[in-house]
């Protein structure tokens, strides 16, 4: 196998992994969603090196089924309910292929034109999708671009921030003085990693306080902060509100700490990295209220809306700005197209200078499901959502400790907290649901969060019945 | 279509895009490399928005071929000579398949152990076939990990880096003083990028004069350099030494720049991203010489090594002091695991929270070529580079402008920089070639870079003819 593999072996090893695939899906309901195996397993049946000559696809497909899937946690499976989802489909699937064939590398509109203009239509179809702001759409001075994920948008948001809140002087002097961010203190710990990337340090990460009913930022104390900050010599650059937190799903008050933003000259970063894909319903598009003050807003379609990890949707409202902030251009990459300033480089809109062809998921997502097909996913998790948060209302033992306006709930026994983090403990240890959870307000919450295309009323009331009947167990013993 | 897509949908649409891709890459050899369409081409032949209903994969594949391929710069392609190769292959392909099928987010070793542990097996297999130094094996206080370019790897060498050279209070107080990093004229973009991301500004990168002779950074003047920082109160924080710049694939001398930054204390990071890989094969590990006094080092197997971008494989010589720099960690991502301190959580080595199953790509490409397949790519791209480099030798109109030790040749014409430069826009306007270009001390210069599987001795001698005569049109219109 020291060949290369000719087009026609890859169409009988292509043919095999889509079976194997198919397969996996196929079963995937009847495996544990998690690996109960102690760490190193997978290494220890893994072989100590590389060997000296090839081995055909069929013994690599082996292993994949004797050491690789029995060692993982099933993110696809329907009784995944941790963190949030990270789902895919078929089409996301295809797509992907697509761009792994082609093997292209847009880091230039000039490398791969196609490439490029796909990616900025795909933005601006999901911003129309979304129903976002014309500030974001490509036709006017903002623009989209897929980032690896939300993290690296908001590191993105800071540094365009930081460039702007310095006057621009960043780029070559750096951090000279004191900057600060703003997020509340459920904002979402890329927040903190960015600062400190960016040279902020994590006490550059102001949190402010929430209200602890609907845990959202409260613009009082964004105000009151900002003031101080500024009374010490501390420039505020950037705040990061948040539509649907980590946490529990809180959505900040757009509308309040937009004006705020705006009175203080402050860039408003709004990430939406899970929720933002609600939008997609005509229905929940109030949580977006207020977004037309942000200068930046992300939302992960590789969460919520079936494009396979990793496909972040980034919009600015000006991408003079960021270009500015990021561009450096060394001989070998200078080229025609790019010196016309008639073409988008998206190099210059990331941390990276490669990219790959990710908008042809995007591409394949959005036309085979079409508009109604997307809302039928979202409304499907908000109603399981809905359906399991009613079997947590109907049972004294248990309580909400939060609202659930899109796909997770967050809930707990009514005892104490050592008794919920057992429940959680038991009901993962069968296999057969994975649940995570937080702290609300200091108490500790599971949370479960429904995105899976392959979860149904079933699974939701499997891990109910599944939960009920734990907890029984764990309340008497 | 609003429905899910379901396995045997899925089996019938995938066998339809794996012959799609044999397909392509069978005819790829026929197709213009580049497209001569305009700006706005693609985007022009893309309807303006969703459709309300969903379609089939078969009309979002006929859309593929009359709009997209049509609108691309081929990478793939046997005459693609430009920039570095971004290879891939059929086994780089399939193992991305089944990532994108399995659809894990291995943030964490918990949600997706055997994610986790296949990736620090694979950076060790890696390891062992470069024949890295014994500090970057997971079986020490080193390790690998799969960043999605080598820009990324920088800067992550960098934030440590600052961590170091801090005592640690960068992680809180961020860049509380004055640091600098130190690369040749030669070094890459991502450097400055880096040094501007993590708040140094392109001021906080200084760049070190190089040998006119191999391009190569001069150690004197790197300590020079240092020492003149040092007084001025600046504190040196990282060394980027380069094996294989991106404008001529020189190579710095790491013998003397690591016993300069021994001396100094600071963190040396190697970006060998396109040449790395050359030490695949014991005739060329010469250009690895001194790597053991590396705190970091990273190379592409994206580029020359048949995995499809991304995939940079980044190491360090201790993990605590990068997990350190970059750890944050909320409620929500608490867990048993990784409080055992027994596994390795990888978003704590990189920029994002997230992460793909990238590791599966390389597993397939390892396993299928074996160590001497691989060998045998990269022998296959020395010789081509090496017939091509006797051409130009062979023709008095012509010269080389830098050595070649890899698969990268970069030369001009004897004459002035304006002939050079028509010639290559004329060679690369008939679509049959692609070549780039940068200056080699101040010189017009065009590269030729060999890598794609496809290219043969046939298509480098078609280059060369095509080149010669060109030369004679340019030399005499």
């Amino acid at each position: 196998m020291a060949e290369h593999m000719d087009p026609e072996e890859f169409r009988r090893a292509g043919y095999a992994v889509v079976d194997w695939i198919a397969d996996y899906w196929t079963t995937l309901g009847q495996r544990p969603v998690t690996s109960q195996d102690p760490p190193g397993t997978v290494a220890a049946a893994l072989s100590a090196g590389p060997t000296a000559h090839g081995e055909p696809i069929e013994a690599v497909l082996a292993d994949l089924d004797r050491v690789v899937t029995p060692g993982l946690t099933h993110w696809q499976h329907p009784g995944f309910f941790g963190y949030f989802p990270a789902n895919t489909s078929g089409p996301s699937v295809l797509g992907d292929l697509v761009s792994a064939g082609l093997g292209v590398q847009g880091m230039l509109w000039a490398t791969g034109p196609a490439c490029t203009e796909l990616e900025t239509v795909m933005l601006d179809w999901l911003a129309e999708l979304l129903d976002l702001p014309q500030r974001f759409r490509s036709t006017g001075r903002g623009g989209g671009v897929i980032q690896d994920s939300a993290s690296s948008a908001t590191l993105v948001a800071l540094l365009v921030a930081l460039h702007r809140a310095s006057g621009g002087r960043w780029r070559e002097t750096g951090v000279d003085r004191r900057y600060r961010a703003y997020t509340s203190t459920q904002g979402h710990s890329s927040i903190e990693k960015a600062a400190r990337i960016a040279g902020l340090g994590s006490d550059g990460v102001r949190p402010v306080e929430v209200d602890p009913r609907t845990q959202a930022m409260r613009p009082e104390e964004l105000r009151a902060a900002i003031e101080a900050d500024r009374a010490a010599g501390v420039v505020p650059a950037i705040v990061v509100a948040t539509v649907g937190t980590t946490s529990t799903t809180a959505i900040d008050p757009l509308p309040e700490i937009g004006a705020i933003c705006a009175e203080y000259g402050i860039w408003l970063h709004v990430d939406a990295a899970y929720a933002g894909a609600a939008a997609v319903c005509p229905e929940l598009r109030w949580t977006h209220d207020g977004l037309e003050h942000a200068d930046s807003y992300c939302f992960d379609p590789h969460k919520w809306l079936l494009t396979g990890f990793d496909c972040d949707a980034f919009w600015v409202a000006d991408a003079g700005e960021l270009i500015e902030a990021l561009t450096v251009l060394p001989e070998y990459l200078r080229n025609a197209a790019s010196e016309s300033g008639a073409v988008i480089d998206y190099r210059d809109w990331q941390v990276p200078l490669g990219r790959r062809f990710r908008a042809l998921k995007l591409w394949f997502v959005l036309r085979w499901y079409g508009v109604e097909g997307l809302r039928a996913h979202i409304r499907s998790g908000v109603a399981l959502a809905d359906r399991f948060a009613e079997r947590i209302e109907a049972d004294d033992r248990f309580e909400l400790t939060a609202a659930h306006p899109f796909s997770l709930v967050c809930f707990r026994l009514r005892a104490a907290d050592e008794v919920s983090a057992e429940l959680l403990r038991r009901v993962n240890a069968t296999g057969r649901v994975h649940l995570t959870h937080t702290r609300v307000d200091g108490r500790y919450s599971l949370r479960l969060a429904v995105g899976s295309p392959l979860t149904t009323e079933k699974h939701v009331d499997e891990a109910w019945d599944l939960l009920a009947a734990t907890a029984t167990d764990v309340l008497t013993g």
